[in-house]
């Protein structure tokens, strides 16, 4: 089929994003679009670029308009804030046609009606290669003015996580090994679960605001501590413990029977231990948190309402954060760019 | 030198750009960083991508920071809103050093200092053409809750305009022949307005925050419309008066002795009429606007006192959209990609 010119792209996009939204107060399609904040807004912006971030030949247009949108909303939710909009900055190849980008927003569109999402614009320009920037935004309520945050962790605290971890890095590893699409065909039979978790992670933005409500019910805005593991838990615990300031760590704990069986089958078929390949792996968009110990009981209560499976991690210490009672491999996971 | 790495990059960022601002209940450098709206917020977005909007031979980094910026914060304000802050999807090459980067971060900080902005954060990432993709925010008074806007002019309407227009497209027109550094330096000299214009457009902010201060005394806030002319003219104006719709056009009336003398240089030593050269000419960010035609006295007041040239364009009607008693020559400004 033929590129679709600009006219095309903005009919589609208007196909399948309505202009207006009740939380805008003017629509786009102006200079710029009106919010109408009821509170705090929490903001992020996350770059989604071809070959930095995805690759074509294993993401799917649905896909790349999904995971374009889903990490910012990750982010989101992972302040506590309830997604409310975005806009996106969209450079386009020119090859796209009309299917291609039908398909794009139908990957946005199923997240946008999911979360209740007001698009307030965007622009459009045309690059050899794709580049998706999203900034999101959402409401925080007013008993929690800053959103759950990192760095609030003392020592003593219960680290936990909500949702699981390696799966996305065992997508990523299954799925650059790719040639054809075939390839991408059997590799996601294969391994269903690790691809689906690259391609289209599903951000945890309720159990992130019920963490906030959580919160604010006990009086605990700042003392649990949130963010969503995009770089592994390797990575992200220090940024989570706030450890090149205050020097914390902690003592990790992953049995293997925490693991998803399709990371412990990659592991035990490639001699590799599940729990460092699961603490190593990025993009999971999991939650990872901090909680006094004396909230856990009534947290854990919470957590076991959630739809994803939650773990308890380990104490929060003075001294270096170990897995399993041993320091980690290495600083992380690197993404295409390691 | 050598590229920066990513560290260095996060490292020259910080220098240039507090973490926090008053605007700002949380810091950048969590998940999200968190906004204390004090009313409506205009939200604007747009992407500024390498061969596309600019070109490295002639645009120094300044320049580059100095127009990713300036063309969102002209948004902002033709919405009447008082700029207050953005964030950055950046997308380098790899080749950038820290010379580069600081350059390119104090094009930026010459407008965040100049309009008090807050950055709240952003998202770096690597591709082989440059694209910054910029969100920008801006607060609106309350009795101006959905901003200034196009579409709200009636026939017998003044159409009026703040800044210039035109030298943008000579700038472009003369730095697009340059083939090496010495070009690109004489051409600045012979032509020095119209490639400041191009590089380094200023942002008419505080003139629409003018604007919707009188629409806000008058009670003109649905009968004021603005927006800024970045596409040129011949493009732009029947968006403001949203032709489309409603058929409304206008009879535009540019004297010479009011278009830039570089334009009207350039035009005469190349056999071309300068109004439709700035008719048709973009990226001049100037500012459109219709009223009515009761307010156009004391609006003439208040343009008077503008920093920049202000000018009766002419009067809305029913009908087609004309210059100086003829049809236009073209549809407008299209940029490289025309």
């Amino acid at each position: 089929m033929r590129p679709a010119s600009e006219d095309d792209i903005l009919a589609i996009v208007s196909r399948f994003f309505p202009t207006g939204h009740p939380s805008l107060l003017l629509d786009r399609g102006d200079d710029c679009a009106v919010l109408r904040p009821s509170g705090p807004l929490a903001v992020t912006t996350d770059v989604f670029a071809e070959d930095a971030h995805f690759r074509q030949r294993y993401f799917t247009p649905f896909d790349i308009g999904w995971k374009a949108l889903a990490v910012n909303i990750s982010d989101v939710g992972s302040s506590g804030a309830k997604p409310a909009g975005f806009s996106i900055g969209l450079t386009l190849t020119g090859k796209e046609d009309s299917v291609w980008l039908e398909s794009f927003c139908q990957g946005m569109t199923a997240l946008t009606d999911r979360f209740d999402l007001a698009i307030s614009g965007g622009d459009l320009a045309r690059s050899p290669l794709l580049n998706i920037c999203v900034t999101a935004w959402g409401e925080l309520p007013a008993e929690l003015p800053r959103g759950l945050r990192r760095g609030v962790a003392q020592e003593g605290d219960i680290i936990f996580l909500a949702g699981s971890v390696g799966l996305a890095r065992l997508g990523l590893t299954a799925l650059e090994k790719t040639v054809s699409s075939e390839d991408v065909a059997s590799t996601a039979e294969h391994w269903p679960a690790a691809c689906a978790q690259h391609l289209r992670p599903m951000p945890l933005a309720s159990e992130g605001m019920a963490l906030g409500r959580f919160a604010v019910e006990h009086g605990l805005q700042d003392r649990i501590g949130l963010m969503d593991v995009s770089d592994g838990l390797a990575r992200d615990l220090p940024r989570l413990l706030d450890r090149r300031k205050n020097g914390l760590g902690a003592d990790i704990r992953i049995d293997a029977n925490n693991i998803h069986p399709e990371v412990r089958l990659y592991c035990s078929q490639n001699g590799m231990d599940a729990a460092s390949f699961a603490f190593m792996g990025g993009e999971d968009y999991a939650l990872a948190a901090t909680c006094p110990a004396d909230a856990w009981p009534e947290l854990e209560v919470l957590l076991s309402s959630f739809s994803v499976p939650c773990l308890r991690l380990g104490t929060v210490r003075r001294g270096p954060v170990t897995l399993n009672g041993k320091a980690p491999d290495s600083a992380g996971f690197d993404h295409f760019s390691a």
